[in-house]
């Protein structure tokens, strides 16, 4: 254990010493979990204030005692007993009147400090930052669309010039992708349960003091803490719980790291649709003055690839043997990494979609590269519909003409002998989308305009937005 | 691709020669993937009838030609042309009229129907089998949890010693866990969602031939499928979905290696407390016939280590660049493995816990190994309830004792001198905690009733039950 | 167990019905083990023979047994006594001589078969197929990498055009990564040791029969198997030898994805400098005839997203309690599959490497996009040379009036009046880099031949050329 | 980028406020990466007052400024430039001569500094810190095996007794798997390189002054830093040497992982074999003072939990777009924190082991629980040996006899008439085995000094004893 106070630069994490989140401190750092876990030991004493067990005098000392406590308090002494929690303990005990000791903690288990302590933080996180934080980027990136559902974009599919979309319907989908993410972090941050049930689970402790004991953890948890007790637990609460919200953030980062891998491939030099704002003292490259890195969206990429394989910690901290066994004790403690770390990356992409630079030109002249080829479909398609046996397969020998003889494809289709009989049938707006091929849009844009409003409706409901 | 009919054994994958479910086979094999393909195919032309796109006639021709396709036809027609939904399509067109050609697969992209099959099939097996086979392992650990409720055991934490529970106790911790994570599976697997929204999601084929294609989109799957469509999709379905249902497939297999855990460490030749039931020609060691192996246990755990770490690659697959990559396709192929292994290890579980041997005798031993000590936890509690300013700490100094002098813990408690005017306020009932460590037990017996009950309730109402 | 002969179509993994690699299943298949470990009980025999403990004759008898051995047979016996190995020896007790009894299997635990099958059979599909298999695509690179050596390409960082390369250079990376990974995997596979060291491995039972137990193994393990004993044992081989060969196969793989996602980017629509050989029969996609899909690269990708997070299984599976748990069991019986889809994926890019398309117009022509500013760092790096205080800087101040003025950089440079000093100290060859950005190539065609060249020497060396 | 000085306890990570080394920050934590790469340009322009491209004075000036440089003051600039190196190179232009400024980082790209700087403090760190604690380790186990070489102690396999070993010869296979792992991540450090190969790798910009610009990056990196280069390398060196330096890593946690597993699991209440060294003042729990938990030994295994999932950010590192992406920038900065928790973990270890409890009385104990069944073995073995024709099967039902009647399987084996004529041609030592159970040790002490002394001879070899 590290004593001193050091200099951000003698760190070793690039979590604290670079992509630290300021706000989340309160939350996430080892002084807001020892603030909690001092918190939750006077919450308990009130709790036991309100049962009888002890005057409401010894609760407000207790609880006065233990809104003082300092990280550097508990760890002082836990060198000495090598015990975290009962180095607490000793610390308030120090603090209050002989009269006052016996209610301090009794009953209690660490692990009911511990995991409860852990469940509220998390909960006050996410709720008070991350959520807010990401429903921010909703609102840009629902702007964005909104303001860009006309604006004629390639669809690409393999990498390849599929059929038109707009720049708009593209980030609907992370609308909607994120959206969905969201509300799926609001439930599972809602099922973060508390526990106080002692050492095996089994209230033995807490049932030498109560008729009631389960009744006694619901109003310890629920007016003090505002959480619900897990329905059973052994010293610990089940893992569950903990596991879903971190498969909530892990998926929502993946919908982060899917959004920077395009928008990176976006800015590429043949592509130049969309480029990160960048500032005018902003050096792109040591040795290459020119260059405009997309080094946002990579830094966003980098971050998931560090922090996305945590879910197999997880997965093996649902192992705990019997009543429990200690291997997840470290493992649990890196958590806070990954929702410091996944809130900074939510950060970035706020700072750069505030004034992510479009290129409409860019997005025109690529859509133009291969725009005759792109009625193939609404070429075969009608043609199938009006009546034509093979029309897959003639279009594709059409194209393969089209490249031998460089000829556009439109041109060669509405002057092939045998399509004439077929063509006849075409309606005007089906003639139309053969000739010109930017309207072959399909609903893009009204797709964009259902799906951003059904998202402002949703977490408006939800009481997000 | 390997065209001829293996023998088992020519095979790689234990999956297929040892770890298969034949009943899910329907669902997961590349056979059962064909037939819902092109069941999907017919499904449209029919909807396509109701639209009046085309005849009911030539829908039946149609429906009729896609019941009867099987995998090796379309491999045969895939190994030429080298698209495996191309390939359908050509055997159905095969199958059909000139008159019907036209309306095969029109409009939809390849994606429309392998993304709606697999979501169509992973619900089936699911439902079908999965919860099922999942429903009867809650019902078995019910009925064990409520017959062993009474059952003394030590709790265990750190592997050591702990506090008393019940056996049932400890049993009802996994029907929690696991009743949460069925729950859990069903919610995730009734979010599975369909498509049909072209190559790349803005409805531009469909748009051709439907006023509202979305209001075909829905028809399509509803009435035909019994799916809802993606809010909004590219050329495939926005991967979340899949994503939270693998993770409630691999966090179930989570509490299925804990108690497989739980349950091997009971049956170590010193703690004895299971047992695998064991059929009289089963050779438990080729060299040492004496040997009763947790066999069943260590397979559900290796089982689990071999497919948990298959989240990964559905993280992986959250990234899809612009309206899709092909790079979740071969490893999206690979997710019906993950199903079976699983279904495989909960049906070995249902075999087992069928008829787990339990020992009660070797329980009680094993709790009265360290029975005196057990007191500890009560005795500190009371005696600081009863005013005894640092009772943890003297309690921690007479086990001390006890360990030097080999007297019992309780023996030296209520001989000693000091502690004498905190023992006379003592109630009998707390007396008789500390003389008898196996009263000791909390509400052990009454919250396994709780839960039990709870579960009961909760998978009634989901209709699982 | 599933008994019966599938279909091909009624399986449930890939890597049986689609990426099977035919020559690999007489090592992978599990008909393949079976027949590993029956060839080891009958060269266990004939060491027995060799050591006098048996006569030839009867060894010969056993070898002959076990060479007729199939996987159906042992099967039908395990599903009776539930012991893989135990099934084993009794189909051989049923084909030998009463006199013959005694020395089947004798003083053998299971895992002196299963660990020293495994071993010798993922070397023979290492060295025979998989060795092979990378050094032919080693060999396309090293081709490739010669004739495209002075083909000039854009050097391309975070997606942006840096600085020129050739393309052959771009290839070379490739050859040189491959070639380490290709030694690495055959340093690891020569790793792979057997052992013959009983159920605890402290040759409990086969010092009963031999002065020098361990010298039995030797001759045992060298002689009839060549595979050397692991220095020491507990009931299996210690598990890093296989570790670091699945991790040798695994990061080989990953060089395989690199390569893949570098190709299909370069096959993007807009970029156009490479393409997948395409046959003519070859659909693109079910709805877009014009596309041509860099469907291998794809497919490449995505199995190592499938397969790459294997790894996490073999570091699990270092953990096996005491002299062994089982938990390491069904999980590696899945390494054989690693295995398949591997060489498969290698094959599929020697197939693709041997015909790739090579677009040199293309290349050229995306080259000159940013022709201009490529000299920005010759120029800046010459100006310092040349004494020029702040030149990175200064620099960077005239890209930007270039992209202001659209004027291009070396024009700007070369008027700059403050920079005339600094020019007229440039030799001509610095002047001709300035002025023709093609130049500024470095010593890439030389390092493209002397990396080709080295790597030619050491496969030769190690005899894999 | 969090500037101001933090409180320990503000952290989030816990490898900074918990775990941290103090000895490896001087490698490990930003200072330490900062001063590496101002060293790293130090030594640039010295290597070109070699190569005559400056002065020798102006090679001192800028050694002399970079050996000052602390991270504040580069971290200060980069938050105004954006750009890690460059801010570096900014602070050392200012603390130097305007004679000077022209030889400062001319020709380098930043990853010539960055990926050189890791390569060499990951060496420095292992070399100096990692190796000689796995080393120490090493002998701790040497000496403990050494010891207790002849402790008799009941093998396991599956959790059940299964054979005699001694405790020294189950120590003595970590001592060989920890050794391989010293070994193995001694050449895999020795195996990092260095690069000054400028922005793609072809020497674009060290071509403009040197005349064999690979001569100057020999001299360079091999004579100031002890580096040798990549064969050859894109931006960035080929990221296959991190990657099996980091799998060495990896793989050795995982030795200590299974090494705690099977330490805590001696340790079980139940068990007692072994115990973690308990200080006077240590609570073992906050509830149960009697408790001695093997918390050590579960923390090790909970940082293995961590840590391990790790392997995943290294291989998708392995994918880095053209002449290189960014997408491995953040990921790698945390590569020390993996470094800092092996060894911190090895440092753990290195203090329980030091003072290991070993408890001989229950270790014989427990070897007396099932001694009689243990000889089932070798008399099945011999009875074979000796012409039985059946004989594991026959001992099966004398075992099971054994169990139903309580007698002892020796008793009832030796008064077996079936096997009368058999047991007359045992020899002594073979009967001795039967009756005395202790003695079917095999060779395990030999084993044991066989072992420790190869490690000890290959360690000194290696130069690291």
């Amino acid at each position: 254990m590290n004593k001193e106070a050091p200099s951000p630069f003698n760190l070793i994490s690039p979590t604290d010493y670079r992509y630290s989140v300021k706000e989340l401190e309160q939350y996430l750092s080892e002084e807001a979990f020892v603030k909690y876990k001092a918190k939750i030991e006077g919450v308990l004493t009130k709790t036991f204030a309100k049962y009888g067990i002890c005057t409401p005098k010894i609760a407000g000392e207790v609880v006065q005692a233990t809104s003082q406590i300092m990280a550097s308090d508990v760890y002082k002494e836990e060198s000495k007993i090598k015990h975290e929690i009962k180095a607490l303990v000793n610390v308030i005990l120090d603090r209050v009147s002989d009269e006052a000791k016996p209610f301090v903690h009794t009953t209690a288990t660490s692990y009911d400090i511990v995991d409860t302590a852990n469940a509220l933080r998390y909960r006050d996180a996410t709720k008070n930052i991350i959520l807010p934080d990401m429903v921010k980027l909703e609102k840009l990136w629902i702007d964005l669309a909104k303001r860009e559902k006309d604006t004629i974009q390639i669809g690409r599919t393999h990498g390849q010039h599929a059929e038109p979309i707009t720049f708009g319907f593209a980030i609907a989908q992370y609308v909607n992708r994120w959206g969905n993410r969201i509300l799926n972090l609001k439930t599972t941050t809602d099922n973060l349960v508390g526990k106080f049930s002692g050492a095996v689970g089994a209230y033995n402790a807490s049932s030498l003091l109560f008729e009631d004991p389960e009744s006694f953890e619901r109003d310890f948890l629920d007016e003090g803490l505002g959480l619900k007790p897990a329905e059973i637990s052994t010293q610990i609460i089940p893992p569950e719980g903990v596991t879903d919200f971190i498969h909530s953030i892990i998926s929502s980062f993946g919908v982060l790291a899917n959004f920077a891998r395009d928008m990176r491939n976006l800015q590429r030099s043949e592509i130049g649709e969309v480029g990160e704002p960048f500032e005018e003292d902003q050096v792109g490259s040591s040795t290459m003055p020119q260059k405009r890195n997309p080094i946002n969206f990579e830094n966003v990429e980098s971050m998931w690839i560090k922090f996305m394989p945590h879910i197999v910690t997880m997965y093996l901290n649902q192992i705990s043997e019997h009543q429990r066994d200690l291997t997840n004790s470290c493992s649990q403690r890196y958590t806070p990494e990954l929702l410091m770390a996944f809130d900074s990356s939510v950060r970035r992409m706020n700072r750069v979609c505030n004034n992510l630079q479009v290129d409409r030109e860019n997005m025109k002249k690529n859509f133009e590269l291969n725009e005759d080829k792109i009625i193939a479909e609404p070429l075969y398609v009608l043609l199938a519909f009006h009546g034509h046996p093979n029309a897959h397969e003639y279009v594709r020998k059409l194209i393969m003409t089209s490249y031998q003889t460089g000829k556009s494809l439109p041109e060669i289709a509405l002057s092939d002998k045998e399509l004439q009989s077929y063509l006849k049938k075409f309606s005007n707006m089906q003639l139309e989308v053969i000739s010109t091929p930017s309207k072959y849009v399909g609903i893009a844009a009204e797709k964009t305009e259902k799906v951003t409003l059904l998202w402002e409706k949703r977490l408006k409901k939800a009481k997000l937005w």
